[in-house]
Parts: structure tokens; C-alpha cells; sequence
């Protein structure tokens, strides 16, 4: 209803209206500006990937193999039966099937190849903005959708240590993203074997919580050790004369985000968007009667509008004649605009505007003098609140339980994350998956060892794990 | 060799290296602001086309069947005689092929279908930047590539006036992007009907000259009239209580322009780039023997390197002490950047440094007071000089024929644009084409009525036409 997205005709595929692509936007933008700062370059790599490439790294193979979207053919012929239909022409069936590609390691690690031979060729790091698919069976907009937008940065490195000092940076860099610009506090974590990156050693994640107490993987970054030079024979020749395998990272954050937004700070009335990714920032509606009193309310409105797009903000001045203010406060408030300036015409007598801000939904009259400062506080505070906000639930919202039965009773109950001891095996992953449909989400970076037991199987457990049920 | 792209392993597929890619990134900032600026949003459409939307619009689907890549199935599984291979499960073939979009008429006409009711609704005003494939047989890094990145516009009208009226809007918005910003002067035109999009009423274009005297399709607009409408049912409510089709223009510009600027400004040693695509705008390199001299040059060329940037000049200190001056100037050359300035022992002394234009290949000494100032002038001649360079070629090589034995002649002796008149049958078009591989570029829009007889069949013709060998 926030106009942001809507199903197409494609079954699994978004529509990203132009709402919701301005905040897409915002987001690449800002993301693209760390990336940047930290060394990295942007690149294009091809969409598809020839199956003899896509097979190389078999772990990664066999985990995106079940939804692969494959090209067959390349020229379709008209129908011969109805010349107004179209067929596959049987005589343009490709020698190599193409898969399209859910993930580029394959095809980049077979271009890095061409482009490493020396140590002094590595570091290369690499991202790439791309759409990818996954042929998901369930779908959902922004969150499982089978075609999707991303970014995946894909780093070859000289030492272990380096590429995992990059895994751990770009993980620390989305962590710094989703809490400082997008408002929505993470927890940084590893993934357990079972939940890692098909093809990778070690799989860092940022797990957000949602409103309704289910989790979101909001981003991850991989290390992937030497199993992509290894697969594609990737060497490189060391500063001490020696010839080795490159090692390497990959990680990625998508429109998935998007989810992540809606449902951290969306209240019953819509969108809440935190200043930060707000399109419009502020939104001026004028309450008048008849054109004379709308002429001083517009001089005043853009004299607004002048002053604090020079500040930086965003602002729309909305004078449309064929919406009613009710209609606009509505609509605005749906599209979770973060503050809203009306103008009567005994505001303008008084020297005032009322301002109304998205997420408390307060309202107060404020003098048009000192506006822009004013205003410039009133943002910063909204970005801060939300966080705030959100961060408060996510406390109140982990558990820590010492036994089946209240892991059960918690889940169902307040749902969450549940910190809970766990034995360290994918058989009790499992189970518990089976049973509550929770999983893990990760093993938090901050968690200190203290030894207990598992809340499944009683064995021994070197620390606790975060459990919740997932998008 | 200037590092932009390279072949992959993918038929026909490019990869864009990080240098190439910058400069693309620059290309599209520029065009995204032109765009918004002139009231258009971005908005994302999806990849796939279900083939019986691809067929709606008749003219069109005939005009792309040939090359589009087919998606078929949407699963891969082992294959049951050898483990490590994968084949495609034939359980998972999909009930409606889907074509990978090679344009995205279809999938965003279906969609505005949705999204139109009344004349409220109107304009739609959007863009896309995507990747398209289109299966072609012969293709070349850049300029014919079998997927390519590119920006497509899309937009819907209430009267034709309006939508011819974007049609114009744009193509002069792509010539001035293209004069202004990339330094390659274009002559804006019509296609003839037999060069025309497939689907459109009428296709402007923007058509520039390569060194090589052959021709280069550097961007289009297409007016569409109702054909998109028609073939979607899309209809609006009019002001006065009417239903009509809505009418339609689409337009884009590609990864095509990489090659339009390689090709307009390169000269024997490599690239050369206007400053305003500049990743690079100025490189300094010092001449030094020992770490003492490099620490002094260093110091001033931190300080040069401080100044420039803060005036928004983007400059790259290139202190790597495992190559030599000599190898350094070479590479960025090669790659085009601007300006050079090195800087040695003696230089210091004298606070003086060496500035290299790379348009002109002239050097010369200049003193450190005003050097900001200076730089800054000379990055403009440079962007001027280019512009003025390509637009004298362009000027001796369009050519005045007035019957065929001379067109024949020019085209194989000089090569670039005949200026000719031509009886507007597609036969004479065809005819020419098929003896002289030349075609029809465009009908310039500042070309005057000028009654004369046609080139090739003696008959009437009501103005002259470009003709060219093209890419």
C-alpha cells in the first residue's frame, strides 16, 4: 500500500515501483560510498554461467542447483500452426546449457584466473551491483522473490588471514549500515554448517529481528578459504618464489533489505521510513480555501521548500487542487514520509507551521523562525528513536532458556530470539528445526564461553547460540 | 590494453573490468541526473518475459525472436551417470518458456496495464537501468555484445502531442549528453521505416562518426505511438468522460557508448578520455633516486594532490616503487588520463613541476603558485579540444554525392557520412545496402526540404539523407 512493489506477471518476480526503488537507491548509494571507501571497485560480470563453470565447485553446485533458472535455447521461430504465435526453433538448442546466474563465484573465479599470476596482482577487490535468480517455490515480495537485486563483492587475497580479516571487515561494515543508516540493530554472528554459504569455510551474517519475533538475515559474508582457486586452479606465484592457491571472500546484501525495513519500523498507519532512506524527508501540505489564500500559503510553503533543500533535506511541496489534506495526510503517512509541515492561512497570520512528525505521530506548532534548525534536530532525533525503538524490542525480545520445554513454551509464546546452549551438531540443529521450525541464526560474536548444557540433548556446550523461526 | 573489458567464458558475454566500469559509472550519474532532472524515476522491471506477452505486440516480438535467449527449465539435477556432473531435470520443465527480457516493452506494458486508469494517472514518466541479451552472431567487445547494461526509458502520454513531444525531449537530451559530456559530436535524425525499432511509428536517433569513417548508432528514442497500448489493452479515462489508448514512447543508451568513446578519441597510444569521464583526471609520478628524493617529492605531491581534490579534481599519486617512471607514463596513457604531472628533485627546487596533456601530448613547466587554477583551465581546453577535434573530423567526412558512381567512390576511398538524396522506398535502401553495405544512418533533423533526384534510382527525393558503413 506504501507503493514500493507489487507481483508481476512472471511468477516469483517483483515489479519495484518507483517508491520503493528511490529507497533502493538511497541504500546503494550509501553502500556503495563504504565499499568505495574501503578500497573496493565495482565491475560487471556476465549473467550467465556455462554448466561445465557452474559445476566446478561442487559444494556450491550441489546448494544452488536445485533452483537454477537454465537457458536452453536462443531463437525463437514462429508457430507454424499459428502465425501468431511464437515456438522454440529446435534448431537453436545451445551446445552448453546456461545457467542464470543465483550467484557469480563461478563465473568470477574463472575470470580471476586470467587475472592472478603474481602476488602482486592480489589483492583485487571486487564488487558487482546485479540482479540474480533463485528459483524459490515460495515467494514473497522483497523477502524470496526469484529474481532479485544485490550487490556480491568478490575478494582474492594472498594470505588466510587477509581474506578473513576482509570477511570480518565487509561483515562489520553491513553491521555499521543497518544500525546507523538504516535504524535496524543486528546481531553479527556465525553461521552454523548447516546455514553456511554453499562452498564456504565460514559464513558471517547480521540477523535482524523482525516486529512479529521472527528473524531476517539482513547480510552475509563468506570466507571461502582456497575452494574456489582450487576448483577453478587459481595459483598465484609468492613474494618468496613459491606458487599457491588464492584465497578468498564473497558477500552480499539484497533487496531483501527492503523486507528488513518495512518490518522493523512500520506501525498500523504504514511505512515508517527513517530520514535516512526517506525519499521525501518532508512533506509540505497547504490547508486552504480558494486560490487567494493558497497564493500565500505557496509563497510561504517554497520560501520553506528553498531554505531547507539548501540545508540537505528533501522536501515536497504538495499543492495538488484534486486531493483533499486528509487524503494527503494519509497517503504520506502510508508512504511513511518522516515529517509533515500544514500551513493555514492563521498560520501565516501567527508566523508558525504545525509540524508532525512520522513515528511518534505528534504534532506541535512550531514558529517559522529558526525552521530549519529546528527541523535538522527533529530528523536526527527520528533516525535515533527508531533505532532506539527497535533496539529496545530486540533486547526485550531475547531469551535466555535452559530447557526443551521452555525453549518451546518461549517460542510460541513471545517468539524472538531464544539464546540457548546447543551441543554443536547439525542432528540437533535438526531435530530442533523439526520440532519448532526455529533454527539458528548464529552463533553471536560477542558471546563469551560459558560452558552449560545442550538444550536439546543435555550434552556439553561451549556457549550459547541464538535460535528463532526465520524469514 | 587501457584495461576496460575482456571475453569471457560466456559466448558473446562481456566482463567490464573495474577501470571500464568506472567510466561507465560515470557515463550513467550523469544521464541519471538528466534523467531525474527532467522528472523521470527509476524503477525495476523483471528479467524475464513470459513468451506470451513477448508476443503481444506483434512487430515487435518478430523483430527480437531471433536472438533471444530462452529459459526452459528451472532446475539442474545430478546427473545419474556421473556425480560430479550436473544435467537438467527434465521434471522441471517450465509450463510457459520464459524469454530473457532484450527489451522491456512487453513486461512494463503489461505491468502499466495495472497501473493506468484515468487520466490522472498520466504521464509515467520511468527509466530502468538493466541488463538485456540479445543472441547475436557476430559480436564485438562493447559495441555488439549478446548482454549488455544500458538504461531504458519508458513512458506513457494522453495525447500523441505529449508522447512525440518526450520522444524529441530525450534524443536532444542523449545529443546534448553526448556532445557536452562525452565529447562526441552526433547528428540527431530519423531512422528510415527499414532501420526503425520494431514496434515503433517513428525512432530518432543520435548517429556519430568513428575514426575509421564508419557509422555509430549511439542512442535512440523511440516513438510509439499506440502500438503498446493496443496490444496490452491499456486505456485511460480522458478529462472529458472518454477511453482511449494510451500512447507511449520508449529510449535507451548502452554500454554501446564505451565503444563510441574508444573509438572517437583513441589515438596511437591508447585511450584518450575527456576529463569529464575521467576516472583518473591527473596522475602524479615521481622521478626520484632513493627514499630521501621520494620523500621530499612526495611531500609536495601529498600537498598538490590535497588541493586538486578539494577543488573536485580526481588525482591518483602513483609512488609504487616497483616501477619505473617510464612504465607508468606508458600505463597511463594507455588508459587515457588527462593530465600528468611528474615531478623530480630539481623541480622542487625551483617549485616548478612538468604537466603532460594526454590530448595533445604536449609538456610543459609550470610553476607551483596558481597550479590548481591552471589545472583546472586546462582539464576544460582538453573537454573542449576533444569535442573540437571530433567534430572537424566529422565535418570533412560528411560528403555531398550527387549520383552513385560518386558515392561508391567517396564511401571506399574517404569513407564517413554521404550526404545524398534518396527516393524513400525501402527497395532503393535495400539496394544500395546490398552493393555498398552502406546504409541509411539517419534523415538529419536540420537537413532542409531540398528537392533533388535520388542517388541510386533518379527518382524525386524531397532532402538529403545520411548514408555511412556503420557498427
Amino acid at each position: 500500500m506504501a507503493d514500493l512493489a507489487e507481483n508481476s506477471s512472471v511468477r516469483g518476480c517483483m515489479v519495484i515501483k518507483p517508491y520503493g526503488y528511490a529507497i533502493w537507491e538511497k541504500m546503494q548509494s550509501e553502500l556503495d560510498k563504504m565499499f568505495k571507501d574501503t578500497g573496493h571497485q565495482n565491475a560487471y560480470f556476465p549473467l550467465f554461467v556455462p554448466k561445465s563453470l557452474f559445476e566446478a565447485e561442487e559444494k556450491n553446485a550441489e546448494g544452488f542447483a536445485k533452483e537454477c533458472a537454465v537457458v536452453t535455447h536462443y531463437r525463437l521461430k514462429t508457430d507454424p500452426d499459428n502465425d501468431s504465435k511464437l515456438i522454440i526453433d529446435p534448431e537453436a538448442k545451445l551446445e552448453e546449457e546456461l545457467v542464470v546466474r543465483p550467484t557469480s563465484e563461478a563465473i568470477i573465479w574463472s575470470t580471476y584466473k586470467n587475472w592472478i599470476q603474481s602476488y602482486r596482482d592480489l589483492p583485487i577487490l571486487v564488487n558487482q551491483w546485479a540482479n540474480v535468480v533463485r528459483w524459490e517455490m515460495r515467494t514473497r515480495l522483497f523477502l524470496r522473490t526469484a529474481e532479485f537485486l544485490w550487490q556480491e563483492g568478490h575478494t582474492a587475497h594472498a594470505t588466510k588471514e587477509e581474506a578473513l580479516g576482509e570477511t570480518k571487515l565487509i561483515n562489520k561494515l553491513y553491521a555499521d549500515f543497518a544500525e546507523n543508516f538504516m535504524a535496524i540493530p543486528v546481531v553479527q554472528g556465525l553461521k552454523s554448517e548447516s546455514e553456511r554459504f554453499a562452498g564456504a569455510e565460514e559464513t558471517y551474517c547480521i540477523e535482524a529481528l523482525m516486529q512479529d519475533g521472527k528473524a531476517l538475515q539482513a547480510g552475509t559474508s563468506h570466507f571461502l578459504g582456497q575452494n574456489f582457486a582450487k576448483a577453478f586452479d587459481v595459483k598465484f606465484a609468492t613474494q618468496s618464489g613459491g606458487l599457491e592457491h588464492v584465497w578468498a571472500s564473497s558477500w552480499g546484501v539484497s533487496t531483501r533489505l527492503m523486507g528488513a525495513l518495512i518490518m522493523t519500523h512500520s506501525d498500523d498507519n504504514g511505512l515508517v521510513l527513517p530520514p535516512n532512506l526517506a525519499p521525501i524527508q518532508l512533506v509540505i501540505v497547504p490547508i486552504y480555501k480558494g486560490h487567494e489564500q493558497l497564493q500565500s500559503i505557496s509563497s510561504v510553503a517554497d520560501n520553506i521548500k528553498k531554505e531547507l533543500t539548501k540545508a540537505g533535506i528533501s522536501v515536497k511541496y504538495d499543492d495538488r487542487d484534486n486531493f483533499k489534506p486528509g487524503y494527503k495526510f494519509n497517503d504520506y503517512e502510508l508512504k511513511g514520509v518522516p515529517l509533515r509541515i500544514s500551513i493555514g492561512p492563521r498560520d501565516i497570520e501567527k508566523k508558525v507551521v504545525e509540524l508532525a512528525r512520522r513515528d511518534t505521530l505528534e504534532k506541535k506548532i512550531v514558529p517559522l523562525e529558526g525552521l530549519v534548525d529546528h527541523i535538522q534536530i527533529v530528523l536526527n532525533e527520528i533516525q535515533n528513536n527508531l533505532f532506539t525503538k527497535a533496539l529496545n524490542f530486540r533486547e526485550e525480545h531475547i531469551t535466555e532458556v535452559d530447557n526443551f520445554d521452555e525453549f518451546k513454551s518461549v517460542l510460541s509464546s513471545k517468539g524472538g530470539f531464544l539464546s540457548a546452549h546447543w551441543d554443536g551438531t547439525p542432528e540437533t540443529e535438526e531435530a530442533i528445526k523439526k520440532q519448532t521450525k526455529a533454527t539458528i541464526r548464529c552463533i553471536p560474536l560477542t558471546e563469551i564461553q560459558s560452558e552449560g548444557k545442550c538444550v536439546y540433548s543435555g550434552k556439553p556446550s561451549p556457549k550459547r547460540v541464538l535460535f528463532a523461526k526465520a524469514y
